[in-house]
């Protein structure tokens, strides 16, 4: 899990200099980035209207460098940072990226992290146009703040949903968590005896949802394609019941979700099983996912049935009905708003 | 300089709780700012070119919370970021802040720190329309992210200086960096006898300068009333000499600036022959006076000579001549890119 390399000193640089290196592979791309790094201030020109999102990724409470390879995180920082971009159904375009960083780092694991965030920046076409690097007292610090563009008719908001509409998810939910619980559990395995190798073959698709999650850019074009825009969006990256009572919070409605039909892969279902752990548990408190829960009205049914990046999970109802669950034997229960909360 | 106050623990809120008690004062005031914080992104109406810049402000690297007060914290996070737009001659227009808090910090703590940003959001007419609050393992962790305005033909870049031109400055200098030496002073005494008063009376001005300092946002209204452009610009964060080599760098010119007009307010100037520091490289290498430097045609020397906010300090050059002071002998000095750097 770990790797040595030669290391070069960050104190050989300077901020300047060590900036200028670390983003000198780095092009834009989108017509709009006018003015990128090397200047006070990035400059854009805009089409539509801008939208913006701002994250914080800390070490030892967001992740853990024993097994997150840090090209990895520069990937998920990226992805993670435009989710909430297309959460607005908005077209991510650029990216600033702040790094505070410990005497502990080398230039190599620094050079790691700017290659994932160069690899995710080509994956989603975004711009890198500005960030700042400093030293930290202690470990790795990464703020990142993503600006795309939408359309003032395309913009999806968390408070339209209305009652009898769909409530809809992309992809699959609570891999990222298991894989977390793999990693986690890999560590200490490592910890107890360190030549071991972790048996992480079978596990694949989990570990790769914790460590290398993708933004779901494919969702808005998707919508496009369909002629369909949702009434209400948010994406997934505190667990499924918190985005629920974000939505019904800000929507004022209830939600009626049916745990037969929560998307799990299987490797996340085994998983969870052989962990001991409801997987229906894991689907709704576990977070990193970055997928999609929107709401949609029913007009839209025939459209979205057959996707395979969409699956219908229940409905909205009158806020009187609250956040429920209808669970494998048809009983309604109280949802928790409990996510995965980094103050808590 | 402590305080102490009732506390009240991080725990007893959760990440959204916190993030809604802290900002739920803050009002939009910008037209442009249609969605602010509570959805997944902010959304932002534009007239002109989106202007964006970055920093973090890390406890024990960029500042000491033994002297400084939360609130004037917060109040110099959005003045250093904004300070960066000034110096593209954009107009500020929106900020999001992201905070990384460790368990010694209190509810009261962050309030205050607010308090600070709100006062500065209000006196330069900033929207807070995002940010992110997460625990941290150690320390206070700011990061700010601040967008503005500038039509295309005001953009001010570091690449336009040309030979011949005027260098000038806004304000004084070096005030900043003299304030921080007597803080740190009146820190050892504190530490060494706590129930000694600090000596700070006559050090109001420089005080001010390091833990309040002011963006200079009055200065592209004062460009548009003299119907000035400058040829490029950069804000004075880092030292003179390290922004003068910038520019340099980035026109391709030489500078030669004289020593004799460098802008030095008299408490600046008593209080380094007090600390046996010389005056002019506490102007040359201070750091976080946030001043504007910028150069200009001299067919505009007659509409700037009597300005009080502005001093011409000397003149640009070809590159050939590098970047020197000309000293009150009459002396050409090499200068030093040696700004203050956090990494060095």
């Amino acid at each position: 899990m770990f790797e040595n390399k030669e290391k070069t000193n960050l104190n050989a640089l300077g901020e300047f200099g060590l900036i200028n290196h670390l983003t000198s592979g780095f092009e834009n791309t989108n017509a709009e980035s006018l003015i990128g790094i090397g200047d006070d201030a990035a400059v854009i020109k805009n089409n539509e209207h801008t939208v913006i999102s701002t994250d914080q990724y800390i070490e030892n409470v967001h992740f853990d460098v024993v097994y997150t390879p840090l090209k990895h995180l520069g990937f998920k920082v990226v992805a993670a940072t435009i989710s909430d971009l297309c959460a607005m159904n908005a077209t991510p375009k650029q990216i600033l990226i702040s790094v505070g960083v410990s005497s502990k780092y080398t230039l190599e694991a620094l050079e790691d992290l700017y290659n994932g965030i160069k690899a995710a920046c080509d994956a989603y076409n975004v711009d890198l146009v500005g960030g700042d690097t400093s030293s930290s007292v202690q470990g790795l610090y990464i703020s990142a703040t993503a600006l795309g563009e939408v359309s003032e008719q395309d913009v999806v908001k968390r408070t339209g949903a209305q009652p009898g509409e769909l409530i809809c998810v992309t992809g699959d939910l609570g891999g990222a968590y298991l894989g977390l619980q793999i990693l986690e559990r890999e560590k200490q395995v490592f910890l107890a005896a360190k030549d071991m190798q972790p048996d992480l073959e079978s596990k694949d698709y989990i570990i790769g949802r914790q460590l290398k999650p993708e933004a779901r850019v494919d969702i808005k074009p998707l919508f496009k394609e369909l002629e369909i825009k949702p009434s209400s969006m948010i994406d997934i990256s505190d667990g499924l019941s918190s985005e629920l009572f974000h939505l019904s919070k800000n929507s004022n409605v209830g939600v009626a979700i049916h745990e037969d039909k929560l998307p799990i892969d299987q490797q996340t279902f085994d998983t969870a099983r052989e962990l001991n752990l409801d997987p229906t548990t894991c689907v709704l408190s576990g977070g990193e996912d970055y997928e999609l829960l929107f709401t949609l009205p029913q007009k839209y049914y025939e459209k979205i049935k057959n996707s395979p990046d969409i699956t219908i999970i229940g409905y909205v109802t009158p806020i009187e009905q609250g956040q429920v669950l209808i669970n494998t034997e048809g009983s309604s229960i109280e949802l928790k708003a409990q996510g995965w909360q980094h103050i808590a």
